[in-house]
C-alpha cells in the first residue's frame, strides 16, 4: 500500500461546501493502489457517544490519472458540522486509517481519537464558492474590436488599412469598431451565443488596447459613450451578456500619470503609482518594440510602454475600483475578464470583488492565468480562469499529436482535481483566442478534426467560447496573425463550418444543466483504435459521446432508447453505430 | 522511485514570501526515497533564453516524518518573478521532472515546456504573511481570572466561596478579580512573563464568561473600567502586553439580544442574530446543564444556553466588530484570542482582521482551533492558533508514553509543515489551559518530567505560555478541577519549580529571535537510549539542547566552546555531560 500518496487538504478543493447542507470530499490515492476507500464521520460533539458517529460510508472512484485515484462523497450533517476521517482498503486487503494526525493502522484505538478526524466545523453558506447559474448557461463569443467589423469610417484612426487588405502585423490598424459589432448582432444572434467578450475597448495607443491610456474612454476609434450603450442594451435585449477585459496589471507609457512620473520623477504625485525602482526611470532600448534592458521600473514582461501598476497604494485601488464599477453601474456589464491577473496582488483581488459585487452580486470574475489558479479561485477572488490548462490537454492529444489518450484524460483529470466542482463549472474553456494561433491552424487546416475537438471540448464541465471567426474557417498563426480581419463575404465563409457551430452552440445551451453539473465519466479509453467514450449524467437524463481519434472506423453499440443529438462521419445503423476516423456521434436517454 | 508522493502546492505554505525579497520553496517526497532535490528556475519572461533560465540549485533536506521528507530552498529573483519546478533523483539515481503539469522523465523536452514550471507570477509583499517582531519575543501567562487572585472583597458575587476552601465544581465562586492580578502584577515581573492572556472578563452568568451577556461591560464580579485601565496601564509601565480572550462564536442565553428572540420569536428584532431553524426556539433538557436535545437553534456544541451567533448577517458583523475595535481603542489591549474560533466564519474573520488592524497595526489574533488550520492562517485572518496538535506530539511522548520518539518528531515535523515558517514563529504552544488536565497532573505528579517538558517545548519554534499556578506546582484534572484558586502562601508553593520558570522564561527571552527564526534539527534520535538533541541556529549563535527521556544516565560529548545555558539532572564534566533520566542540558555556542 502507498500510503505516503495519500492526500487530503481540508477546506480545500478536497473538502468543501457544495450547495447549503451538502459537502463534497476527495481523497487521492496512488492509482490502482486501493480496492475500497470509506469515509469515517459524525457530528465533533458526539464523538464520544458511539452509536451516533463512526459510521462507514464507501466512497466512490470518480476519476483517474497517470499517478493517481481520486475518491469522493457528497455528505450532509444534520448539526451542519462535519469530523471526518478515511478508512483505505488496498487491493490485497489491508486496512489503514488516514485523518488529520496522518495515516495509522486500522484500530480502534486511533479510529477513537477525536484529534485523528479532519474537521470542517460549520457549513457557512457565506464561505461557499457559488456558481452563477446564467453564467454555466453561457457560450461566449470573443471579439477583438479592431478586427471585427469596421461599422463606422468616421472614427478611422489615420493610415487604416482596407478591410482584409493584408494580414496584420503588430502595428496595423484596420478600422473596426463598435458600430461594426451592433451591425452583426443578428450574425450573432443567428450563431447562437448568448454572450460577448470583448477585448479592451478602453482608450489606448495599440491596436489591442492592453495599454490603456484612458480607462474611463472608449477608445476613440471604436466609438462614443453612446455607441457603447448602444451595443450593450441591444446585446441585453437579445438576452446576449457582455464581458469586458481590464489590464490592471499595467498601463499605457502614454498615459497620464506615467507621463507625470517621467517629467516630475520622484516629485511626481504618480511617483507611487507604479513600481519605480530607481528615478528617473528609465530603459535601454533593444531594438525590439516589445523588449528592453535596464530597466529602472517594473514592468509587464520585458516591455518598456507597459509601467506596472503599484495595486498595493490605497490610491491606485481606489481608482482601479472606480473604474471597475463606473463600467458596471454606467453600462450594465455582467462580466470581467482580467488581463494578466495573476501578477496583481491577491489583496487587491478581493477588494475588487467585493467592490463590484456589491454592485452586480452575479457579475462573472474571469482571470487570465494559465497556470494552476487555486489560489485566486477560492470563491472570494475570481469565479474562474481563462482554462488553457485544462485545453491544452485536449489540443496535445487531438490536435498536436503530443501525448496519448490516456495522458490527455489524465492531464484533465488533473485540472478538474485542482478545483471544487462550482469553479470547474464556471471555467473558460478556450481552444484559441488572440494569444494563441487559431485552432485551424494548429489542426493543419484539418476542419474535420476541428469539428470532433469542438464537440469533445463543449461536452466537457466548464464554458464555451468561439474566437471571432473560427466559425467560418479562418486561420491564423501566433499573434499578430490570429488577429486577421473577420471575412463578411459569405462566398469566404465556411457556411457548413459555421452551421456545425450553430448545431453544436444549440446543443451545449440545451444541455446546460447536465453539462455543468452533471458526473463525467469515461466509458471507452481505447488507446489502441482511438476510440473514446464520454458518459455526463444528471438527475434524468445521460449524454454519451463517442469519439473516433484513430484511423480506422469503429463500430459502437446503438441502443434503441437513444437519440442521436449530432452526428459526424457516422453511419448510423439500427443497432450500431460505424464511426469514421474524426467523427463521433453525440446521443441523449432518459434514464428509466 | 515513488513519484505518486511528491507534493507541491503554488502559493501555500510550500511556496510563499519570506521576506520582502526571498521565497521559500518546499518539497514533499516520500521518506527516504530521493538522494537530491534540485530547483530549476528563472524569470517567466526568460523562459526561452537559455543562458539565463534553468540552472539547477541543490534543496535542502529539512525535515523528515514517519512518511516524507522535506525539502526546502530560499529563492530571490531579480524581478520579483519566478517559473520553477524540481528534478528528483532517486537513491538509485534515476531522475524526474515534477512540475505544473504533473511528473515528466527528466529529458529536455519537458524541461523546455514553460506551462510544465510552477508560478509566484510577482512578489507581492502586501500578500505576504507577516510576523510580529513583539509577538515572537513575548512570553505569555494565562489567567483564568476568577481564579487568580481575590483583590477587592466588594465585588464578589453572592454565594462567594472562601479562597481554595475546595476543589471547584461548575459553578462555583471564588472571587478572583482584576485587582487580584494587579495585586500581583509585582510576582508575573519576577516570574519574566512579559504578556498576560487573560480569559474572558466580559459580563456573563458563569463563572468562566464564556457565555456573553455584554461584551461592552467589564463583569462587575471582575471589577470596572477604572480597574481595567489600571491593570492595562499597568501592565504597559512594565513592558507586558495583554491579550483578551473573546467568544464571538455564540452568546449567553441571558443576553438582552437572545432574551428579545425568546420574547418576540420571529417578529425579534435579533431574530437573524442567531440561526434559529424553527421558531419558537426551545430544546429538551438532558438534565445536563451543558447538554440539551431537539433543538430548534444551533448552539456551541449542544450547550441550549450558548445560541450560535449568525456572523453572515452584518447587523451582528457591525455589533462584533464594533466591540473588537472598541477594547482597543478604549484600552489598549495588544492582542485577541477568539474561542471556537473555527466555527465562525471567514469571510467575518477577514473583515474582523481588518477592521482591528486599521486601528492596531501590529495587534496579534490567535485562534482557538485544534485540528489542522491552514484556511484561517493565510496571512489574512489569524496570526496564529493554540497550538494543540504540536504540543500534543510532546506531551504523547514525554508524558503519556502512547507514542516513541521518532513518532512524535514526525508529528511535530508535520505540523510545522503545514504552515508557513513566519506562521510557526507565532504559533502558542500550549502544553496545558483552562481546557485540559493540568501538565502535573498529566505527568502524574512527576515534577522532573514536567522541568524536561517545559524546557522542550521552550526551545520549539512558535511562543511559550504558562498557565497560571503552573509554576508553582499546582495540579488539576480536566476542567472545572484545572481551574483552582491559586495558591499564594508561599509555604505551599513550589519555589524551586517557580524559581526553574523564571530561568527558561528568561532563557527563551534572550534567545526570542534565534528560537524564533532559526533553524531547527535533530542532532540525536535514538530511539533505543532516549536521547534526544535538538540543534537550533541563526546567524552567530548555535543552540543545543540535549534531553535525556530514557532510563538510564546518557553520556554526550561536550565541547570547550559551549556555554552552559541551564541544567537539570546533568554532571558537567570537563569534556563530557553525564544525563540522568528526565534531565536535560542546553548549550550555547557562538559560531565561527
Amino acid at each position: 500500500m502507498n500510503i505516503a500518496a495519500l492526500y487530503h487538504r481540508p477546506e480545500s478543493e478536497y473538502a468543501y461546501l457544495y450547495d447549503k447542507n451538502t459537502m463534497h470530499i476527495r481523497l487521492r490515492t496512488a492509482k490502482g493502489d486501493m480496492k475500497q476507500v470509506s469515509l469515517v464521520s459524525g457530528d465533533p460533539y458526539l464523538f464520544h457517544k458511539e452509536e451516533q458517529f463512526g459510521q462507514c460510508e464507501q466512497m466512490k472512484k470518480i476519476a483517474s490519472t497517470d499517478l493517481y485515484d481520486y475518491w469522493w462523497i457528497a455528505k450532509e450533517a444534520p448539526y451542519k458540522r462535519l469530523s471526518y476521517a478515511f478508512v483505505v482498503e488496498s487491493i490485497v486487503g489491508i486496512k489503514a486509517f488516514y485523518g488529520d494526525h496522518g495515516v495509522f493502522p486500522f484500530e480502534d484505538r486511533y479510529l477513537q481519537m477525536a484529534n485523528n478526524y479532519f474537521r470542517l466545523p460549520y457549513f457557512h453558506e457565506i464561505d461557499r464558492v457559488q456558481t452563477r447559474d446564467w453564467v454555466t448557461k453561457t457560450v461566449w463569443y470573443q471579439i477583438f474590436p479592431e478586427r471585427f467589423a469596421n461599422g463606422n469610417r468616421e472614427n478611422d484612426p489615420v493610415g487604416t488599412l482596407a478591410w482584409g487588405s493584408k494580414d496584420p502585423d503588430r502595428q496595423d490598424f484596420f478600422g473596426g469598431d463598435l458600430q461594426g459589432i451592433i451591425d452583426h448582432l443578428d450574425y450573432l444572434q443567428e450563431l447562437g451565443i448568448n454572450g460577448i467578450y470583448l477585448c479592451p475597448i478602453f482608450k489606448a495607443y495599440s491596436n489591442h488596447k492592453y495599454d490603456t491610456i484612458d480607462y474611463f474612454k472608449v477608445d476613440p476609434a471604436f466609438g462614443t459613450d453612446e455607441t457603447l450603450h448602444t451595443l450593450i442594451d441591444s446585446c441585453h435585449d437579445r438576452g446576449m451578456k457582455v464581458m469586458f477585459d481590464a489590464v490592471f496589471n499595467h498601463m499605457g507609457d502614454t498615459s497620464s500619470q506615467w507621463q507625470d512620473v517621467l517629467k516630475y520623477g520622484e516629485d511626481s504625485k504618480f511617483a507611487d503609482w507604479f513600481h519605480v525602482n530607481q528615478f528617473p526611470a528609465s530603459y535601454q532600448t533593444t531594438g525590439d518594440f516589445e523588449d528592453a534592458q535596464e530597466l529602472t521600473y517594473d514592468v509587464f514582461a520585458f516591455t518598456p510602454h507597459m509601467p506596472k501598476l503599484n495595486t498595493a497604494n490605497p490610491e491606485v485601488q481606489a481608482y482601479l475600483l472606480e473604474i471597475a464599477t463606473y463600467w458596471i453601474k454606467t453600462f450594465d456589464i455582467d462580466a470581467w475578464r482580467l488581463d494578466v491577473a495573476n501578477e496583481v496582488d491577491h489583496h487587491f483581488w478581493k477588494k475588487f470583488r467585493k467592490a463590484c459585487l456589491e454592485v452586480k452580486p452575479d457579475l462573472y470574475i474571469l482571470g487570465e492565468i494559465w497556470h494552476s489558479s487555486q489560489s485566486w479561485l477560492q470563491g472570494d477572488e475570481f469565479d474562474a480562469v481563462m482554462n488553457y490548462a485544462y485545453t491544452d490537454a485536449i489540443m496535445h492529444y487531438f490536435v498536436k499529436k503530443q501525448i496519448g489518450m490516456g495522458k490527455m484524460i489524465s492531464d484533465m483529470t488533473n485540472q478538474l482535481m485542482l478545483y471544487r466542482d462550482q469553479t470547474n463549472q464556471m471555467q473558460l474553456n478556450v481552444l484559441d483566442s488572440h494569444d494563441t494561433p487559431r485552432l485551424l491552424t494548429e489542426a493543419h487546416g484539418d476542419k474535420q478534426l476541428l469539428r470532433q475537438v469542438i464537440a469533445f471540448t463543449y461536452l466537457q464541465p466548464g464554458i464555451p467560447c468561439v474566437y471571432y471567426g473560427d466559425e467560418i474557417g479562418m486561420d491564423g498563426e501566433m499573434d499578430p496573425d490570429c488577429r486577421k480581419c473577420m471575412i463578411w463575404e459569405e462566398e469566404y465563409q465556411d457556411l457548413s463550418l459555421r452551421a456545425f457551430f450553430i448545431r453544436m452552440i444549440a446543443i451545449r445551451k440545451k444541455w446546460a444543466d447536465l453539462l455543468s453539473r452533471g458526473s463525467w465519466e469515461w466509458l471507452t479509453m481505447d488507446e489502441k483504435t482511438g476510440l473514446l467514450t464520454l458518459k455526463r449524467r444528471l438527475d434524468d437524463f445521460t449524454l454519451i459521446a463517442h469519439f473516433n481519434s484513430g484511423d480506422l472506423p469503429q463500430r459502437v453499440q446503438r441502443n434503441l432508447d437513444q437519440t442521436v443529438e449530432i452526428s459526424e462521419l457516422v453511419n448510423e445503423e439500427k443497432t450500431n453505430f460505424i464511426i469514421e476516423p474524426k467523427g463521433f456521434v453525440l446521443v441523449s436517454v432518459e434514464n428509466s
